[in-house]
Parts: C-alpha cells; structure tokens; sequence
C-alpha cells in the first residue's frame, strides 16, 4: 500500500533563487484495479523547491509503495502530485506518467501545481 | 462500420485541475475510398478532461470500428475529435492521425477542439 | 480471405547466378482467431530466385488478403512460406513475421525452407 | 518540366475548423542548373486548408515533374509554395526543402504564405 | 508465486519443419531477495517448437507470477528455462534476461537447452 | 541512358594485399518500366581490387545515367554487378541495391561475384 | 577539494553583441556525502559573456577538483552557478547537472543567474 | 589563411517574401592558437536574405580557409558573422558552431543579427 | 586504492550448465598515471561461472577502488580479468573497457580468459 | 607531411596474452591529390600487441600529420597499416578508413595484416 507519511524532505540551502529539480523513475509499477493485471510506467517529477527537497531514498520506497496498489493512471497522477506537494511545499510542481502499452493504445497523463500567490 | 456510441466514459475524479491525458494508438487501419487499398496510421488523442474521461477499452474498440471503413484521412481526423468531444465534452481536445508512405507522401493531420467560454 | 493464386510470377534473368531479394512490408495485419481482434506485423521475405520471381504488387494485394482473416502468428509464418515456395520455387527462402506487443509480449516467428538437391 | 496545372483539389469538408495537413516527400529529385548534376531532397509541405485540400496522386505527379527541370534550392522552394497557393488558397502554408549534401554543404530552405485578412 | 503449472501449450501445426518463435516481455519484475527491493527486467524467449508451442496469455500468466517472489538474476534465468523446457519440451531454446541497473551495474544472463539426440 | 564505358580505373598501388573497398551512394534513381514512375534506392558497392580500383567521379557519373532507365530492381543490381566486375576484373565484389517503399513494400537485392581460381 | 580560485578567464573580444557560449562536459564525478560513494554526472554550463570568458583548460581543472568532494546534486549545481558567475560576470548563466540513475531514479538539476539591471 | 573577399553572391529573385536559408558545413577545421592542435567544428548558418544570397561554392571555399588558421572559438563565430553579414547584408543572420570535446569539454556558440529597422 | 579482496562471491546453483553472466558498469574511473588527469570508462564483463558467481555489490566497490588509482588501458583491463579470474574460476570470461576521447582518440581494449583443459 | 618516425611505442606488459586494443580517431583531415580539396574521414585501428603498444599521444601527432598531405583514401589506408605494423610488429592489426560524402558516394576502406608464422 502506497504511504505518503514515508516521503522524507531536507531543507533547502537556496531558497533565494528559483531553481528546477527533476526526479525520472522509469520502474514504477501499480496494478489494473479493473483487470487486475500489472501496469508499468516512468514517473518524472519537476520542481521548483522553496524551503523544502524531496529526499531521494524515501522518494523511491514511496514510489516502490504503489507495487501492490490497485489504481487507474489519471488518480496516480494526481495522488503523486498531491502527496508531493503536501510533503514539500513547492513554488511549482509537474508529474507526468508514462505507460506502456495496453491494448495497443499507451497513455501519458501531465498534472502541474502552482504555489498561490501569498 | 465505425460506432461512436459504443466509446463508453467514466467520472473525472479531478475536475478542479486541468490536467493533460494523451493516448497513442499506432495500429489504426481504415480503406481508402478511391483505391479501396487499406490504409496505416498512428492516433494520437490529447486532452484536458472536464466531467468525464474516456474508457481505454472503449477507446479501442472505437477505433478498430474503422477497420473496413472508407474514409480520407482529413475525414477520418476531424470524425474522431467530433466523437471524441461528444462523448467526453473536454475543455481542450487535439487529434493527430500520421499516416504511413502512399506514392512516396507520408501525411500527419492534426485538428482541435477548445471548451467555449460559459 | 487470403488468396495465393493471386501471387504473379515474372521470369528470373539471371538464374546463372544466386542473389539475394528480400521485401519487407511493415503493414501486415490479420485478425486473432481467439479473441476476433486484429494482429499488426512486419513481414520479411528473403529468397534466392530459381526460375521465378514473385511480382510485387500480386504480392501486396496477397498479403493484404489476410486482414480479415483469423490466424495464430505460428500459422500465418508457415502459410506464407508455403504458399510463396509454392508459386515461385526458390532455392532458398525465409520469412519472418515480428508482431506489435499482445499482453506485453512481442513475438517473432521465423521459418525457412531450401530446395531439395535434384 | 513541372507543371502545376495538374495540381488537384478537392473540397474542404471542415472549412469551420482550422486544421492543420502536412505531407512529406523524401523522393524529390531536380537539376543543378549549373553543373547539370542531379539534387535529391526532402519536401514538406504544411498548410491549414480554407474551401480547397491538394489532392495526393497529383501532388506526387507535380513534384515529380521536377526531375529533369534545372532549378536552384531557394527557386524550388519558392515556386512549390506558389504554385500550392495558387491551387489551393490555403488560410496557411510553410514549404521546406531539405537537400543532401553538395561539396560538404546541407541545405534547409523554408517559404511561408499567409492568407492576407480579407 | 510463480507457478509453472499455469503454463498452457497447444499443438504445433508444423512439426516437420524446423522454425523459431522468439518472445519478448518488457515488463518482468520479481525481487531481490537480499534487499528486498524490487528488480526490473526484459525476458527474451526463443525457441524451436517439437510438438508443443507455448500459449501467449498463459504465458503472460505464469511471468506476472514472479512479481512478490524474492529470487536472484541467475535463478529467475534458469528457473525460465527449465519451467518452458518441462511444458512445451522444444527442440531448442534460449533464455535471455536483461535488468536495470543496480548500484550502477546492469546485467544480462543468458541460459540455452538442446533436446538431446534421442 | 546508363553507359558502362564512362566508369574509369586507376591502378592499385597495393594488389599484394587483399583489403575491402567500400562506397555507399544513396542517390540512386531509375524509373520503373511498368508505372513510369521513378525509383528511388541506396547502391552499396563492396570489392577487393586485383590491378584496377574504380575511379570515383566516373563511378558517379555511371551512376547518375540511370536516371531516365526503364529498369526493374533485379536488373539494375545484376548489371551494375556485371557492369562494376568487366571495368575492373575485382577478386571479390558484391553489390546492394535498397529501394524505398513502394505499395507499402521495401526491396532489398543483393548479388555477388567471385574471380575463379586460375 | 574544489577550488574556484583556479578558474582563469580571458577578455571577450565581442562584448558589444550578446552572443551565448555553451560547454558541455560527461566525466564530472564527485562523492555522495551520505553513502560516501561516487556519483556522475555531465554539467552544460551555457552563459552570455560580458567582459570575461571562462578559459576551458582551467574550467576542466575547476571541475575535476570535486572528484573527491562530498556533496548533493543540489548544491554542486548552485555552487558551480555561483562560483562561475563569480569569476566571469556574465550577462546570462544557465547551470544544468544530469545525474545517472541511483536506486533507479535519475537527476537533472538547473540554476540560472541574470545580470541586474545597472 | 581566410579570405571573405572569396565570397561570391547571387541575387535573391524573391526579396518580397522574408524566407529562410540553411547551411549546415560537418567538416570545418581551424588551429588552437593556443596549442597548435587542430579543431573541428560543424558550423550552421542561417539566414533571412535581402537582396543577396550566398553562393555555395564560394562559402565551402571560404570555410576551407580557416584550415590553417589559428582561431578561439569565440573568435571563429564571430568572424564569419561579420563577414557573412558584409558580404549578404541579410535581413537577420545566426552562425552556430559545435566543437569536438577537448580535454573532456564540448562547446557551442551561437551569435546573431538582425538588420537595423530603416 | 583498488582491493581484489574485497570481491565476494556465492554458489553456482546451476554448474551443470554453461551459462552466460554479463555485467555492464558505466561509471567507471581512473586516474591516467602519466599526467595525473582523471579517465572514463565503461567495463562489461562476460562470463561462464563454474563453481563460484560474482557478488554484485562487492564487484562495485571493487571497480570503485580504482578511482585514484594511476593505470593505463591496457594494464586495467588485464588486471580486471587476472582478479576477476581469480575470485571466480570462471569456465571463461571476457573483459571490455571503453574509453571516452583523449585527444580525439577513443579507445577499447578487450581480454579474454578460457579455463584450461582438466 | 606525415612522418611514421613520431610514433611512440611502450611495452606490451602482458606478451602471455593474445588481446585486442582499438583507437578511433574522427577528426583525420587530407587532402584530396586531384582536386586540392580537404578529405574528411575516421581512422579505427585495432590490433593485436606483440611486444609493443603504440603511444596515444604519438599516434595523434601522426594521424594529424597527414593535415596537408595530398593523398587518396587507399593510399592513407595501406600507409596507416604500413606505418603502424613497422612500429609496433602487431600479431594482427586491421585499420579501417571511413569517409564523408563526395559527390553523393561516402567510401569505407578496410586493410589488414598478420603476423608471419616464425
């Protein structure tokens, strides 16, 4: 089960200047919850940081949490993009995932966050 | 005998956010009305969902429905997105078909549809 | 229904000498006979010529005859070495069948045959 | 000679719609008008249709009309995009001509055409 | 669990001729049994049939089974290839296993069997 | 129309040794005999030279004469072969012909010569 | 040990034109300082001179002095921002590190510096 | 040693329509003034002619006159700007060049013109 | 300093059968002996095992140990597979370097071992 | 003007053992005899030491003394194996000389030589 309390952050030492990180993990895998049946995808994380960075070990033990979860591509998307931002509170975020091929059709869903203007 | 009413939908469970979902299907077939010779694309369905999102088996069923349908490739993009945005109603759609060598051309036709202000 | 009296022959000029001809056709697609959906394949045919050669557009329209047919990737391979070794008789030929992801599993199947030693 | 009298058209089924054709010929082929040395090169021809799309047999036949025709790069280019204006009075077009190397030298020309607002 | 059981077969057709059918499954993922961290790989099967050829969906079956099962690239390697020697008893076969990179290093095991000469 | 008496040689500085001459021209046209329409392919001319090596600028020249031929694939080869082995007696020399797609169909003609023993 | 001090420059002879300079280098390696093990990486440094240009022989040295130095992709990408912005005043820098794959997951970091406004 | 008086041009037929022009040269060759060693760079030119374009073998001939030439980068690119711009006076000019690796480090200039507004 | 010792290994369960093992590392370096500079390679090592595998994780630290060690080419690979030959008793292994440029040049040197005959 | 006396050897510290070495050099310039225009090409040198090992540095001042040298591809083929055979005594050495387009034809030339049975 995916558990979003494991991702780890530190701070970040350059918070004067905005600066993009991007985080690709071509080996994340998730099940069909319709059929059952393993998915595959790469998952690209990019980031603005503000005062906090995603800690990469804890990033892919949170990844790796999605093994055994039944769950469609659009709510991964979203639910990576929702833990991340709500453990790292970042000025601007994109995830984008990658799937092979189902049926003949592969698929790519992108959702983005902004931080609201204070 | 291609069917737009066999595309089934299910509930975007994120409609607060524009998100960007994309679908590459390259084992689209149809036959060309002139010649009666089959025909070879690639599909290539972007779109930001609004209340629904298209069902993949669906979507797959749909586009072999053209399997033995004669059809130009300009009729064949633009009959997709007015499908496609009748069963899905999506803020933004773009449809790219890309088609394989005839005499030496190889075509891409690309159309798009955009939610109209409220 | 796939038809090899179609398959038209021309003489070999030069049957003094043994070369090579190979064709490729990335637009093969026949339909699974278990679950009525549609196959896509590139077919590699490469023989020596004996006393004929096949002409390509019989050979087109021949393999195009297969679309709406139902046969196994093993099946199709074997048939169109049969029936090309049978319109032509080549002193050697091979054809290879390679077939776009099922399940995630891509296949190739390859088969040969040499003309007996008189 | 070309001549871009066999150009043809066919009606635009989706004149309410901007949207984009592209077709691309890697087999043209016309003569240094200096050296007398044939050029080979690569068209591609992008245009958003207004009442008229080229049809595909007698654009071939039009860019193969070039082959014996002594012609520079930037004339090529400049007479294909007139001509398909001409024939089609497209809302947009861009052509490209893209030649192999000539004493080390590769070349890219690129024309465009905008429909003046009526 | 893997379960070799699950393998399902049907007759070869073409027992009189020698031919290769060659599978590639992008998507295989078991665990080290070490670190219990997942491992990522591509399995290429390739085969001459005697009597029997492997079925595709069962085959798919029996490689998902690896998923929760802590093993190392040797085993999973040889383990492959004596499970589809034992249910399909080929002429030949080849097991290649290829896996992302750990700690930097990537690896590719390769194990082969020959029916012995009766 | 071609002409074989154009090709030149020069002398081989080194006919003690056997070494490899290659040269790819990919620039090659002719014209299909049954369409009119122009052929287009890649000529790969591998030899080792005896006394004579091929002198590149007439090898061109011979080689653009096939411009405006009538002449099927396996001819073109075949006399290229022949024509290539009479202008410079090589000890070994093969030549490829590869042809863009034509109704979906690539070609690939590949013929060799052998200096016999004295 | 890094030491910016080694960074040579040398006058730009063209600082009446913004023009952009741009070097690309595979073989950076430093330490992680949480495992201590290697990590590598290629760093595109891209920036608009004003009155200096980095020297490349010493840019090399300045770079191979992290060979042995503990630090995050992070701040090795900030630093170098900052110590090359420091030792040219440039108009515009760009600062990009791409970082092989470490427990599967992949880095790209990017910093940028403007020139105020005088 | 480089001659732009080399430079020969031809009048553009077609100064109505702004079009763009592009040459890109793989084997330019120059000297470190520095080391002696030689360099080798591929160079892009392109352009939007006003009443003049460059002349192709004229340009291979100027290029080819740095092949002796001791010359930075930097110096290189905007050296045959300038003397690009003399000699065409185009309405908006960029010269791209891209160096081999020395010393581990690639490089890429870009420098650009535009013509003055009247 | 590099340390064979540290290279671990565990049980062949398979030794009945030869079966090939390769490990491919990117991320290899050294320091060249003769100007001090660091160098960049890739090692893939190839193997039978008979009795005894590699361990992965030893066969790491083992490469990383050459990080400042000053060798040459040629005497890393041969030391590679002398230690490497000598913690497993391979029925035969292969070692391969490959050498980013220096000086333009790049380079790949290849060893070989084969267990004697009993 | 090339001059063989520059090349360094060292010695073979592993004469036990038959391994290959290979250099690739892509930056080799001559000139063309005939026509007095510069010649671009990659040098691949691969060999067999016996007792020697040519120097890296020296083999680069070597190669780039053929800078202005006037010479045909096979003559610089047959020169290289002549030049470096007499330096080093190889048991096997093959170069392999791969050119850019002239007049449409790119050209390969390979040479090799083995070491005498004493």
């Amino acid at each position: 089960m995916s558990d979003a309390s494991i991702l780890e952050t530190f701070e970040n030492a350059h918070p004067n200047r905005d600066y993009v990180i991007e985080h690709t993990f071509p080996e994340f895998t998730s099940v069909c919850p319709k059929t059952g049946q393993p998915d595959f995808g790469t998952i690209v994380i990019t980031y603005v940081p503000d005062r906090k960075c995603v800690e990469l070990k804890s990033l892919k033990f949170y990844l790796n949490g999605f093994r055994n979860t039944g769950i469609f591509y659009e709510a991964v998307t979203n639910q990576l993009l929702e833990d991340l931002v709500a453990a790292t509170a970042p000025r601007r975020m994109t995830v984008v995932t990658k799937w092979g091929p189902r049926g003949g059709l592969s698929s790519v869903v992108t959702a983005s966050y902004e931080q609201p203007v204070a």
